[in-house]
């Protein structure tokens, strides 16, 4: 049986304002979710301070061992943006100004009141960079290596997964199928476990909940084959049924 | 000048769910939140897979280096429900079924189905461990050393944050103020950092926006000292409106 080749990212969530609680981070769901169509899987994120230090620490040990990168925040102009010089430290080398990044806030801010030097840190990178387009504002994204710099605010980054969406290599994507079930987890332990392991190859996750006074759960099958996650829905949906359980197809 | 005990804590987010995208986290600024009260800075966080060897990565290294150490995730009732054994292995130590938990699920099953072999599951716990008051349901969290181990779904853990609510020894809370303005950060960068400089241990960050048609950011000063905050903000807010900006307190 050959191996199938899993294709990782790692993201580097890069802010202050998630560590103190002030912002819920979108980003991880974000990412997460367009990267399964990429068919590459989310292995591992981590949220560090707007530090040099903890962000090269993060950026070092997961660029390493995942075949992506993506860090989130800190590209914007004022002085507790310091993700590209970060970055430029952990990988040892220089920080300049990107010509065709300095053209494009030239432009952007052309009709905004002009171009600042505060304005231009936007177009400094780490060397031997390229660029990722921001479709929604000015600053573009930053590509170096496997690293991929993206903005902190969702909405512009979710433009930058737009313009890199079909670019990255990775394998078949993750497909993922659920049945809800008006039961408490703890019930059918034994049976998710036994299922689960009669499918190899697929993953099997319980979500309970509470709702309208009920509960329930729901029993998410996991797998970059398709038909194997559907024969092991079918399954599932047939033990729970047999068990005297109400089963709610596709989830509740 | 006496230097100012800083706390410190880390938080292992534990599930493939946040890592598909299938769900959103809420514990990451929840626990921020409750911990800046308790006088405790959350100083970094990551998201790991359920797999035991990451896990043990994750809170051997983040354990060492912070006052406390809190995961949410993967204590329920099922087979991917792998935290209690991978922290005791972290650990090197057992697990146990702790007797005072058996004695609160036996009887909060009572009433449900009756106790099983996968409910009596979450009786589980490292050696060593005491027990953490869960308010909402069944299954209590778990402390070890200086490890807190917390449920998956949010509502569960805040009422597991509030039975620990003032028993965690902790410095001075953060305090934080914003100032909100219509105005690009890009054109306020130098002013910021020069207000952030003139204040020694406060910290500005600044969050922009797009609203309404208009540009605006929100700038945030944060220090320990409530003093020096209400200095700073007082200070930027003049700086703001001399350079000829709309500025609004209290933030936008």
């Amino acid at each position: 049986m050959e191996t199938e080749r899993i294709w990782t990212a790692a993201l580097v969530v890069i802010g202050d304002e998630i560590l103190s609680g002030r912002t819920q981070d979108k980003n991880i769901a974000q990412l997460a979710s367009w990267l399964n169509v990429q068919g590459i899987r989310l292995a591992e994120v981590r949220v560090v301070p707007d530090r040099e230090d903890a962000i090269v620490e993060a950026v070092n040990q997961l660029r390493a061992r995942n075949d992506y990168l993506f860090t989130t925040g800190g590209i914007g102009p004022t002085h507790d943006d310091i993700t590209v010089d970060s970055i430029a430290a952990a990988l040892g080398v220089g920080v300049v100004h990107h010509p065709d990044a300095v053209a494009v806030l030239e432009h952007y801010y052309a009709t905004r009141g002009g171009i600042t030097p505060a304005r231009l840190r936007m177009a400094r990178v780490p060397e031997g960079a390229t660029l990722i387009e921001n479709r929604v504002s000015g600053a573009p994204g930053i590509r170096v290596g496997n690293i991929f710099i993206m903005a902190g605010v969702p909405h512009i980054t979710a433009g930058m997964l737009g313009s890199l969406t079909g670019t990255l290599e990775g394998g078949r994507p993750v497909v993922s199928g659920t049945v809800g079930c008006w039961v408490a987890e703890s019930e059918v332990a034994d049976l998710l476990r036994a299922t689960e392991k009669a499918h190899e190859g697929v993953s099997i996750g319980s979500y309970p909940f509470f709702r309208e006074g009920r509960t329930g759960a729901n029993f998410v099958v996991r797998s970059p084959d398709a038909a194997l996650v559907e024969r092991c829905l079918e399954d599932l949906r047939a033990a729970l049924a047999a068990a005297g359980h109400e089963v709610v197809a596709g989830g509740i």
